[in-house]
């Protein structure tokens, strides 16, 4: 049924109806259960409008100002159910990429991203800068004067557009964008050094996502990089990062209160450096500072009487000082599980408590079938991790359900063993409340999972026990007490109970008022646990505007670091440079 | 007259010749002006073999051992005056690439290369470590550990396998490859950090040579990097890459003495280390102190006299304290006109004494014709840096010139007005003796050029004062006296009269014993200026056996360290591995 060229016949047919504004030969080209996700382009919003309803009232608001030309066919995907490909396009502003899955002729999926502001490109490749100023100059500044005037100016006698807080891949991936694009940026970070976020967690930590995945922008790792990244030289890569990319940071330099004047239309932002309160005066503030929010450390009777150590997971380093102790884990998600079986490696007699179902998946598993964008097969087939990324983003969260759902099933039929065993051990699970797997239960919630690498099988071999769907009554003075009239004796108790939202940074930092503005941030709106409507087909309050003029959240693992971390950029870029940025929002 | 299979054939024909032993059959596949240019796949030296005699020779010599097989065209050269293609094949112990070049059905040029170690390939991509240890293991030791260790035990109770004396680009890009073929590797640099090699020259230098030819093994630069590093940047740079590649390095640590131990075959190597000396025991020792030796600083009647500073351009920082002052460089080559510029730019009376003729070309016009290979262009027809070096590997230096003249021809055309002007201030120009221009003069001496950047301009308008074509007499209290009676006034006086050869470091290290022995490094004995014969047709003692065993010597550009790092890490681990490695050398 699908031509070779039937892409690019649709291309043309919409792009005349567009010309055109006829509704009904528009809607005629979309199906009517159809998306258009569209990072920034058209709607200068991360947003997916669901229905060609929808579509054709965003097109109807937006088009005269976008002013959209120049589509072209880049290249079409392998023959399948759909028929897609991905095409580049223009705005009346900048340069845009995008995707279309056809079914039938008509569009199913089509996805549009800004990728430059017209006037402000990256300066790369031909366009890169000499370095060397060649000529004779009198009072020549090399570019070492260069660096050293903006550490001695930047938040000092030269403010900064825009302040980042928070040093993680987050915040270094947004800065690294925005040095590209001319925008002076200052990082502040409460940690001595660039990668001490890493650093300083738990002993034992590698990332759970495979280095295909985990790219930063403009410096991919090495061919020889270790496919999971052990958690030093994490840190020790991206100190080296923000060396090479040049990146303006204050280490050691708490950020203590922010507050948004409206009349000038810049943040107040309070540091800590060297001792002193320093005030700064971006125009723009983002919080970079994970997402995760604060340490959910829950009240239960008697923590006072409990005569052993208590941690939050987050403080959790090391299992060598706990040989031969009795340690319960409160918590049974990835943290819970790394920390139980680094104490066991280490020789203490460990316990771990589970309060819900848990998802688990093996590493080797997800390895095998679970992000095929981000694999050796990948590159070897010519897909970088931007590509990856884009191919990724081109399905919109709401049809991503028919995409995991079959890949849970295949998980759950290859481990079936496995899990019966984890199962007949009394562990909880859950493959998602949709057996949408992790690939949901991520943006959804970003916690409730296990990337397991080994430590369920300690708690189905018994030599980390399991005490799961019973409540914790009280804690005495050496154990933990359950409702069922069992104790753990513990010399350790581990919270690993998570962290609040992540707009508890805004409520901490700037003020309630703000918070409840922005509103909850991450998450789908899916209904789903942990995750209340309404929906919202996109990650709330990540990588756009938000209800608090000015402020941004940057936060998540690295490929969404890499990816979202482009739109952030483009948007503050857009702003500095007085780009109009009218933010379109259906309701 | 070129089918397009005609390599293929060619190749055919050559291993049938082979496996025949035919001399007849072989030579007339060879032209009796052809070239065989081997990196250790046949002769474990870096070697050129001239003539079909020659060639026939080291066969006969070498094919029992070496057994070659599996030869395959790789790809083809676009049809030009020859027939050329890239082929790979094995050899009994390895891998190899290489090119040939036919001439109406007979080899012209004939190019082979050591890639890979059967049984010792790096792990990458596919092959490459996981990092993390899945699983759960009691005393789990972690990456952190394992560099702790290594930092604790390298040098101390563990010897490292091979020393290498220097940690510039030369130094580190063999570390990194080293380290890729688990060679226990430990380099010893006398200056505090990484990179500081370049930060301690003077202020307004950047790399003479533009990115594409400069990026290090494993690592290249992002995308944005500036075409001319400037030399800060670099050093930050090579000390990021020496974090990111693990690099083993003791800085701050003068190496004082070495000497080879024929019965243990082990050197000595003493090192100056926290105020202790240190002595070490490696197997290999590579001299990676630069291709330059000790700085020459000439004998002049009343040097003593001399009221005013006296600096050798190796210890030229900054104009800015000679603002108003009268400053002589004596030499015209890339510093002696860096140093020239900068002083004039921060306000200095500079004069410059050219004693010989220099060879002089734009910098601009070098990036619009001299290094195609090495450009955006190249990069964006699919050529990149390990590509283009082997391209540029594949023609002998014999026939180099032939190919060097039109170039040079074409610069003299473009710029004739420039040396006009030149020769009309005075000074004395040069293209080489056969007019050869900067490719040859680079390899045969490694100095007596300019790439202007822009101080020719000073001279050309008077703002450098040019004494040239007569000699020196003395110095004064307070000024340069020439031998035609006037006198230069001089607060500064800056020998920028370049550096001994750089089996200097062997003498001042070793002895001049085992200097001698080794005989003069660089130079092809082309017997030009400064590079006196015999012939030897590759630079002599770079990157090869030496008359000393376990002696190396790593120096040059960015583009030498990066691709004859290759053949110097494969030579030497194939000693550790056992590996037989008998070095035919023709005479």
């Amino acid at each position: 049924m699908h031509s070779d060229r039937q892409p690019a016949r649709w291309l043309a047919d919409f792009h005349a109806a567009m010309v055109s504004r006829d509704k009904v030969q528009f809607q005629a080209l979309f199906l009517d259960d159809s998306y258009w996700r569209d990072f920034l382009a058209f709607t200068w919003d991360i947003a997916t409008l669901e229905g060609h309803d929808s579509i054709w009232d965003m097109l109807l608001h937006r088009l005269d100002e976008v002013k959209p030309e120049n589509w072209r066919i880049e290249s079409e995907d392998k023959p399948g159910d759909t028929a897609g490909a991905w095409f580049s396009f223009e705005t009346a502003v900048g340069r845009g990429k995008g995707h279309l899955r056809l079914k039938d002729g008509r569009c199913w999926t089509f996805f549009t991203t800004l990728r430059e502001l017209k006037g402000h490109e990256e300066k790369r490749g031909e366009t890169r800068v000499a370095g060397a100023q060649h000529g004779v100059v009198k009072g020549r500044r090399v570019w070492q004067d260069g660096r050293n005037d903006a550490r001695a100016e930047l938040g000092i006698s030269k403010q900064p557009y825009c302040l980042i807080v928070g040093g993680g891949q987050g915040g270094l991936a947004l800065a690294a964008r925005l040095k590209q694009l001319d925008v002076p940026t200052l990082i502040v970070d409460a940690l001595p050094r660039p990668g001490d976020g890493w650093r300083r967690r738990y002993r034992s930590l590698c990332l759970h996502d495979p280095v295909w995945y985990d790219h930063m922008p403009y410096l991919p790792f090495p061919d020889h990089w270790p496919i999971y990244t052990p958690k030093d030289k994490m840190g020790d890569w991206l100190e080296a990062y923000a060396s090479i990319l040049e990146l303006d940071i204050w280490n050691s330099t708490p950020c203590t209160h922010a507050e948004w004047d409206d009349t000038t239309k810049r943040w107040s932002v309070e540091v800590e450096r060297d001792g002193r309160t320093i005030t700064l005066r971006p125009a723009q503030l983002v919080l970079a500072t994970g997402m995760s929010g604060v340490p959910n450390r829950p009240a239960i009777n008697g923590q006072e009487s409990f005569r052993g150590a208590q941690l939050h997971s987050s403080d959790y380093k090391d299992g060598a000082p706990y040989a031969g102790k009795n340690c319960v884990i409160i918590g049974a998600n990835n943290s819970a599980h790394d920390i139980a079986a680094d104490l066991w490696e280490n020789g203490a007699s460990v316990a771990m408590i589970q309060r819900s179902p848990t998802l688990v998946v093996k590493s080797s598993t997800l390895e095998r079938y679970g992000r095929p964008l981000y694999s050796q097969a990948a590159v070897e087939a010519g897909i970088d991790a931007d590509k990856a990324d884009l191919i990724a983003a081109s399905i919109p969260y709401r049809i991503l359900p028919q995409f995991a759902k079959p890949v849970v099933a295949r998980f759950r039929q290859d481990d079936a063993e496995f899990y019966g065993k984890l199962e007949a051990a009394g562990f909880m699970l859950t493959f998602g409340e949709d057996e949408t797997g992790i690939g949901l239960m991520y943006p959804r919630r970003g916690s409730g999972y296990y990337i397991d690498v080994g430590a369920s099988d300690l708690i189905i071999n018994g030599d980390i026990a399991l005490k799961s769907g019973v409540e914790i009554d009280h804690l005495s003075e050496d154990g933990v007490t359950m409702a069922d009239g069992t104790t753990l004796p513990a010399d350790l108790i581990v919270y690993a109970t998570g962290y609040g939202p992540m707009n508890d940074w805004a409520a901490l930092l700037i003020s309630s008022a703000v918070a409840d503005k922005v509103g909850p941030c991450w998450g789908l709106g899916s209904g789903t646990a942990k995750d209340s409507g309404p929906w919202e087909g996109e990650l709330r309050n990540m990588w756009k505007p938000t209800n608090q003029e000015a402020l941004w959240f940057q936060g998540g693992n690295l490929q969404q670091a890499r990816h979202f971390s482009i739109y952030t950029a483009l948007q503050i870029k857009a702003r500095m440079e007085g780009i109009a940025t009218p933010v379109y929002r259906a309701d």
